[in-house]
């Protein structure tokens, strides 16, 4: 059995995962950011101290076998009420980690009831805030905040943590064993980086054997990386890491115009075109876009704007699954 | 495969089921009373509009093959936030009744998601207000109100519902189709009577070949029930139901003077003494006192007194096993 480890935390981990799951000759590992401050989440780690559910929870849906209403009900938003605005798998997660005594041994709990195939493991068990430090000292704390706020204007200087967060032994011991590690795709600054600069991480990813494949996100983020180009991202994170990538993919199918259109329409200019790399060997050239209609979400334009333009989760998988 | 319908809500019923769970020849099926409307329950009926989580939360929890760790999950209230006061278990079968489109479909997830042995079926899919009209006329509305006030002071004339409320199929299906029905044991008028008042239960049990034990409840509860004999509890069950009942169980071993103290202190008199139905031929003398020390909970002293003096689950479910 290959063992796949994807990184990340939002949306791009859900895609990949999905897809993952239903091959059955892989071990797949989800290491999580634990950064994550907003809505329910937000939340439930000020009310009760328990560590960042969202990420995770979302993760353990991409790779959960059960039915159509437990996937309904992990998402499951209240709308009235105490309860108003609470997620009902973040309540479970912040219930197992109070009974169980860890967020990690929670995690597992979950794990199990969820029927999950692989594992989740939260990149650090340590309280992460993330810190981006703009070029002129300016310092954006929380990444919900960052998330919000236009920190491309002035510059990145540094992405941090408020206090030093140290790596998960777990999530350790699985890059240290993987085959093929998988960076995003995702929010960059909020689902990948809080990652990457945990304290042990990098050193992990260099003692790992395994090949590592860089998937190039489909649109920029206003306010983040509008106009990025593909080795703007490959650089930033090769840098971190202090390593190279062996494989990059970028996906070679445009999106219709409608698409572009519709994304335009919420978040500018932030389609991804593929412009340079182009001689760089590493590069693999891949149809991942998604056809598929999603429901919109008229509470939240930003990620229906999103929406219409993403990765098919069949495809991303397949692609990923062709370099073992 | 014998066929046992339990009939109840509260803890009676939760250690009858805990007990019964570990005969692999028999088939369990749980029928709960949908009046309860105290604590997290009431607060979840209130603003969410679903049905009374807590007792099926009870009985799902006793018939669980999981570990510890999901039972002490199920039985979690949250101490802190918007979530204080809740239940884990209650918020999970109001995220399902809302996901699942009816809370009987919930119930069914949920059960699922546990790994159940049996089935556990809310008595009604209406909603369930209890009314206890006393002999002066005056009414109590509110299985919690109910439950806290003195109602034998003036006498009971009538156990309604303030709309009425039609049987679930299911729970008639499975009183039909029952070798044994287990009336209780529990709270008298809050947790046995919402069920027997439901519409067609009676006709039901009417109907039905099924053998019909009573357990006689160890103690009286102050307000409701004091002093009452066991031909009281059968002769108001009988009347109830147009019914005779095949057995009446009466525990025969008294509980220790330190026991009784204990319980004095905070129910007063209510220890039953077995002084008549002794000439009965249906009357089955068994042991069933749990000898089991249990942790006091300090915020409910009621509840605390109560565990002084109860059922041990597995001897109550040899006696009720014994039967068939």
């Amino acid at each position: 059995m290959k063992k796949i480890v994807t990184i990340g935390g939002g949306t791009g981990s859900y895609t990949v995962l999905r897809g993952l799951k239903n091959y059955d000759d892989i071990e797949i590992s989800a290491i999580v950011s634990m950064a994550d401050d907003g809505g329910s989440t937000g939340v439930l780690r000020d009310e009760l101290g328990v560590l960042p559910p969202g990420d995770v929870r979302q993760c353990l849906l991409a790779l959960s076998l059960h039915g159509d209403t437990v996937r309904k009900l992990m998402g499951y938003r209240f709308e009235e009420g105490t309860l108003k605005g609470h997620t009902f798998g973040n309540i479970l997660l912040a219930g197992l980690e109070k009974t169980a005594g860890s967020f990690v041994k929670g995690v597992e709990i979950a794990s199990d009831i969820l029927k999950i195939r692989g594992r989740v493991i939260p990149v650090t068990e340590d309280i992460a805030c993330l810190v981006i430090t703009l070029e002129d000292g300016t310092q954006v704390f929380g990444e919900n905040n960052i998330n919000h706020s236009d920190i491309q204007a002035v510059g990145v200087k540094k992405v941090s943590f408020k206090e030093s967060v140290r790596i998960n032994e777990h999530a350790k011991l699985v890059i240290l064993e993987a085959d093929l590690i998988v960076l995003g795709p995702g929010n960059f600054y909020c689902s990948l980086m809080p990652n990457l600069i945990v304290d042990g991480f990098k050193e992990a990813i260099k003692e790992s054997k395994a090949k590592i494949v860089l998937p190039i996100n489909l649109t920029n983020k206003k306010g983040h990386t509008l106009f990025f180009d593909a080795s703007d991202y490959l650089n930033e994170i090769e840098t971190i890491l202090d390593k190279k990538v062996d494989y990059i993919f970028c996906n070679n199918e445009l999106p219709s115009d409608e698409q572009v259109e519709m994304y335009k329409m919420e978040e500018g200019d932030g389609v991804m075109v593929l412009n340079d790399l182009l001689s760089d060997e590493r590069l693999i050239s891949v149809s991942v876009l998604s056809h598929e209609i999603v429901e919109q979400n008229k509470s939240d334009k930003v990620a229906s704007a999103r929406s219409y333009i993403r990765h098919d989760s069949t495809k991303i998988a397949e692609a990923i699954h062709n370099l073992l």
